[in-house]
């Protein structure tokens, strides 16, 4: 077996995926996305970013869009449990040689920036600004009800690799696919708190992300947005769905935004919590890994990622193949 | 505007679609099909015949499934109003020059058969055996709920030679998709009992049964069928969903039988009954008239039907394009 | 069996119930209640009036808020199938001696009013303007998402002298409570349009409206509606429900206006089009009759109704009883 | 503000809840409740016993249901994250002066049982037989359908003191009603595994166990159940709901078991890992904080309890009224 046992005791205590900037060439076309199609809330907004949440999330933002001439992908955003675990991440990061910036970030406390090997930009803070909650407002509550993000995706030039050391940060493998003949991973889903994942990764032209997903209760929430993008000029950005994952059991749909960066909408995946989890193992071969049912994926799912910012990506040494990919 | 003007006061009162019989090779597999995965009620069954309703039906049967050499579809069963009704169509037939046979059918009153001019067999009759409501036991439940037999679909020869007598008949045009070129008729929604349809046609190698249609309340029932056909065996019978169609509105699933026979589970249509009904008109060049969302259909959507017994298809005059067919 | 053989050749054919005026206190405030809350569209307003539809109503109006000085119920409408039934109809309500007087309504063609031999005020029409079809603006969809008017419940002082009537008129009787000890009707389901029913009488203080009810395809579209009443002001609204009636299968909510008109709001009830449909009896001692599940009925609930304009209610000769009331 | 301070550094990690035994006085009558109806799945069973898991779950049981001649709750079952901390678990309550008893149960590994402070049977373990995964068998899917357990809730004579003894084990409070008049805690809803809790305690003759409760995606799974435990002859096992708890936000449906033990059916949680989560107070004179909306619970669901093995209830000595009460 190809993935390494989980670290139950890393260095330091990532609780969960946090937060993305998205850099995007129209705001307010973004704007009408997210909020007015997707449902998230604006927790405050400039001439040119946009900060978000979704209905159940008591930080300040889940997604931060930036007015830019050139969309792509900017850090990863992980809370860690407190003050003393964010230094002992900064003290990590800085032993692997990988670089660690202390920045400046509007509503959240000390944070730094870094990267990991393959050059994904990272974001460590474990203070954010808190807000009211909202989850019972339910006059707020618009296009697919968005109740909290979920998990990032990414396409990896070595999954073996990105499993190796996001293993080390804590990461726990949920579920992965293998490629048989070579006994390598193709992919590999990982969590941090305690559903199927926080971050993924696939083999492809990477690093590259793949998509931003959000959770909602309901295939009937999946269904409204379909039927609201359908009849109000968002079709040619629906991509794939609605369908039925084997790996992870998403009842999924991957919508894009204005400038191609893929959002998923997600429901039913399940508990994670037990350190003695078994990971499942899934055949590269087995078309219903893919997809349980459902229609095939497009080719630009496949081959379509974001660009993450200041990161070149290169060709995994595993050819890729539309047919048995992600 | 190419659908004629409905005919309100038709010859005799069709009450609705009621039941079809569907010959098939292997009982059980259809047995296994029918009853266990869709979860419609066996009412009956002998070595080489079985009744089936769905929950809500009080009549005895909306499907027989008769143990055949050669699967095809045979006569599509219409209740009429009344005994008088059924002998006002059987002369209406005959002034068709349209052969009428009466025949016995088990729990069925007197009944004639009889075919429209393009050869689809048709059966009459205004009585069949009733049953105790089900509706209410929910423990008999089972697969996608099914509630009701909707309706018929066929590919037609000649849509307006079809719509035209069907239109005599006082089925009622909800929908159509015209062919602004040739100013002809590519394809009709036509209903007598207060739905978007008991009948509907479209353009292509006929006359062939399409599919054979159930109404179930909800998309989740439609997504627990597919779940369930993924994980037991059946999701090579998946041809086509879930999706909404913008024709009719319908939220739909595509399934074959072990026959090939397509069954379309359906929900979200709208009540009809206003005489001045409009009947909404599609442009064939507006690709969410056949998808508002959802994949492409597969060619074998637009290509595959089930013959009728003793009905010899042919090629319609428009040329069909699976990228604008039904 | 107390109830009389369905009159399936009636003198005019009634096509289903239309609409009703409600005459109402603040128009403000019933606007917030009816189009913010429950999500029903404004099809014209004026001053003292605000019309509206359902979302996949065509006709101009089901609900019209009329202000007045006085909360009360106006005449309950009815589509005729043309201007000649409509003048049959006219006759037959002349022919019974019942008051019959052609008035001018907008929006409307030829219309007159009568009342029916307890004083329930009635309308009847052929032909209302029709407006574009607006079930596939998924953009409109708010509240419950209402997608037509279904039915209306009277109080009356003798049910089965108001089912005598009705049936006269060709409704149909779908289910019914009798009271065994008496063999008398407590309460009767009649339909025109296909469903279980466009008009309900139960035994009480009567003549009175108890409700007016949408029709919604799924219980989720309830529960949308609860969270959202329950935090913007209007739970004291609420005044049962959830919940299913054995009779009908309702799954069921009722609200109440501003003014306390009843509005219920209910799915899955079951197609009834066949003339040869059994009517199902209930006994009046069955507690699942009237609550197949679900918390007892409040008070209110069997006691309160909404007064017609002009006609005196008088108590019915049966004891109304909350236990068993309807 | 009277809740402790969250405990972020507990002496020993719990996981999550993990199981209950329920004495039963009739076997075959509570697996008719639990398999047939709420569609546990059996994963071993003996002529006393009977192990259920839900189906998301890989551990062996989540409910043992024993026969016995008194109906009873046993200990409340807790999985700690290794045999490490299982000893730490052990040292930390003998040093509290509580009996620590190493037991052996079937399907575990190392056991211990105990008592909180009130008498509240408690045990540990680390390790329980892992089974293969279900939950993509959907031909296994019944009855509510139920994802995992979620929570126990207690009634405890002084929940001021039972919240500070689970803050010690590491219990956070996510939401609490406090008696203003009093400054005492009237209930708290505690978690370890991130959801809004993992066992709650509401004031009253404790200690008892007033539910155990099941995860379910969706309000339909509730109304399934409502329907098929209303036509299977457990109608009168319906104890309270559906309706919405203003605390946790849970859409709810309690039902009882043949012996009276009370089981919740719950969806709509919400995600609660960040350390720095601010629990949400009610007051104890908001009647939305006990029902958001819903039909007022009966007064059963205010006294009645199932008692735990060996611990003799006393009653608290804040006044309970059932106006105010959990």
């Amino acid at each position: 077996m190809p993935i390494p046992a989980p670290n139950l005791y890393p260095a330091f205590n990532i609780v969960r995926l946090s937060h993305v900037e998205l850099a995007v060439t129209d705001l307010a076309r973004s704007r009408a996305f997210y909020v007015d199609t997707l449902g998230l809330q604006v927790t405050d907004e400039t001439s040119d970013t946009i900060w978000l949440r979704a209905m159940e999330e008591r930080g300040h933002h889940c997604i931060i869009l930036k007015k830019s001439g050139k969309a792509e992908a900017r850090d990863l955003g992980f809370k860690v449990f407190d003050e003393d675990h964010l230094d002992k991440a900064a003290a990590f990061f800085k032993d692997k040689g990988l670089p660690v910036d202390w920045v400046e970030r509007a509503y959240q406390g000390r944070t730094f920036i870094t990267r990991d090997p393959h050059g994904v930009p990272l974001e460590f803070y474990a203070k954010m600004d808190r807000l009211e909650p909202i989850h019972q407002k339910y006059a707020l509550y618009k296009g697919v009800k968005p109740l909290r993000i979920d998990h990032f995706n990414c396409f990896s030039p070595d999954v073996d690799a990105s499993v190796a050391f996001y293993n080390e940060l804590g990461f726990r493998v949920t579920e992965y696919t293998e490629d048989e003949e070579t006994g390598r991973l193709w992919a590999a889903w990982t969590h941090r708190k305690g559903g199927v994942h926080d971050i993924a990764f696939t083999n492809g032209l990477g690093p590259r992300l793949h998509h931003t997903a959000f959770w909602v209760p309901t295939p009937l929430n999946i269904i409204d947005l379909l039927d609201l993008m359908a009849t109000t000029g968002w079709v040619g950005n629906i991509e794939r769905g609605p369908g039925r994952h084997g790996i992870s059991n998403a009842f999924f749909l991957y919508v894009l935004d204005p400038d191609g960066h893929r959002i998923e909408i997600y429901c039913s995946d399940y508990q994670t919590v037990d350190p003695d989890l078994e990971a499942i193992r899934w055949d590269l071969k087995d078309p219903q890994r893919q997809t349980l049912w459902g229609a095939p994926a497009p080719r630009s799912w496949f081959e379509h990622g974001s660009r993450f910012h200041g990161a070149e990506p290169r060709q995994s040494d595993l050819a890729a193949s539309p047919i048995i990919a992600p």
